[in-house]
């Protein structure tokens, strides 16, 4: 390959260091926009991630519980998972949901698009909000040790406003639905656990 | 180094397959949770990422515009940069905040801790409201270009909500300023700038 440009960079070359199924590290020469020379190593993921904030007509959501293997901590979290990039991220995350919890949902809105880590990966999320629910099987990946739990709204918005909840993912879906019910953007049936809280 | 568990699973070995100064990719040799074997992947960061949400007394606040190498895409965020481990994360984003744009501010608020991406990274975020500010000299770093701009609070709200901003790490903290806005958690006189856009 040729030298190209990104944007203000000049790539000189661009060697993978490490490939799995989720991951692949590429370090490339490169000109800064100064023209200095210099590296850039750059996290490109495989999947999507996908989530969703699942809400009952008794105003109750569900967390999963898991240990996350890079932080070495227990981590409670709304429904998230990989969704493949030629599938649709409401498909996805609907497939995730009803995986891990066994609910099924009749409406969604999207909650947002967002870029991760910028300065070093290309992970994007989408976020969804989902109700009418039907609670079927769940089918978690016997791979995974996963606790589910059931909790009020209110539960869920006190334990990510103390920081308890620590995902970045979680926050932003819960920040963005308490912001649309706050606008009145949301069906009033589900806006009232989310802005009266 | 001999067997060690991390939560449920059992590290048999670890490799790092790629270092440069900002991250250090590992893989390890597991059994999962259920006693299967595998791989884990994990990208160690060498800096927290730390962030700030100025605002002024004429309600306005500064973007930082920079194309994202890992994107290929130009993004406008909030002043954002990495503090080094050792140092307290106010320290780092006030410094930040300093470089990028040249103003100090007299007074901060937290607006949370994140995890940005907890099943590949250890990647931690914080992030700042500041107020109180003095503007002094920018002294951004010549192989970074930056745009720097002066916009109303209510721009920036506008263009998270419709999505025009991407980063992550600007939706978390502009959408827990605002929730921390409407339940009265910070001085009116900077509330009020959030809280009615």
């Amino acid at each position: 390959m040729t030298d190209h440009k990104n944007g203000p960079w000049t790539v000189l070359d661009t060697d993978t260091k490490f490939e799995n199924p989720w991951l692949r590290v590429e370090a490339s020469n490169v000109l800064h926009p100064d023209g200095s020379p210099g590296t850039y190593g750059v996290v490109r993921f495989a999947n999507m991630a996908c989530g969703v904030l699942p809400i009952d007509e008794d105003g109750h959501t569900w967390l999963v519980g898991q240990h996350r293997f890079p932080l070495g901590v227990y981590s409670w979290e709304l429904p998230e998972g990989g969704g493949r990039k030629d599938t649709v991220p409401e498909t996805s995350t609907l497939r995730e949901l009803a995986e891990e919890t066994g609910l099924t949902a009749k409406h969604t809105a999207p909650l947002g698009r967002w870029y991760l880590s910028n300065s070093v990966t290309d992970e994007v999320a989408f976020g969804f909000l989902a109700w009418g629910l039907t609670q079927g099987e769940a089918r978690p990946e016997p791979s995974e040790a996963l606790q589910i739990e059931r909790v009020p709204v209110a539960d869920l918005l006190a334990r990510v406003r103390s920081g308890e909840i620590t995902d970045a993912f979680t926050h932003l879906m819960v920040m963005s639905a308490i912001d649309l019910a706050r606008r009145g953007k949301l069906p009033d049936h589900i806006a009232k656990w989310l802005r009266d809280a």
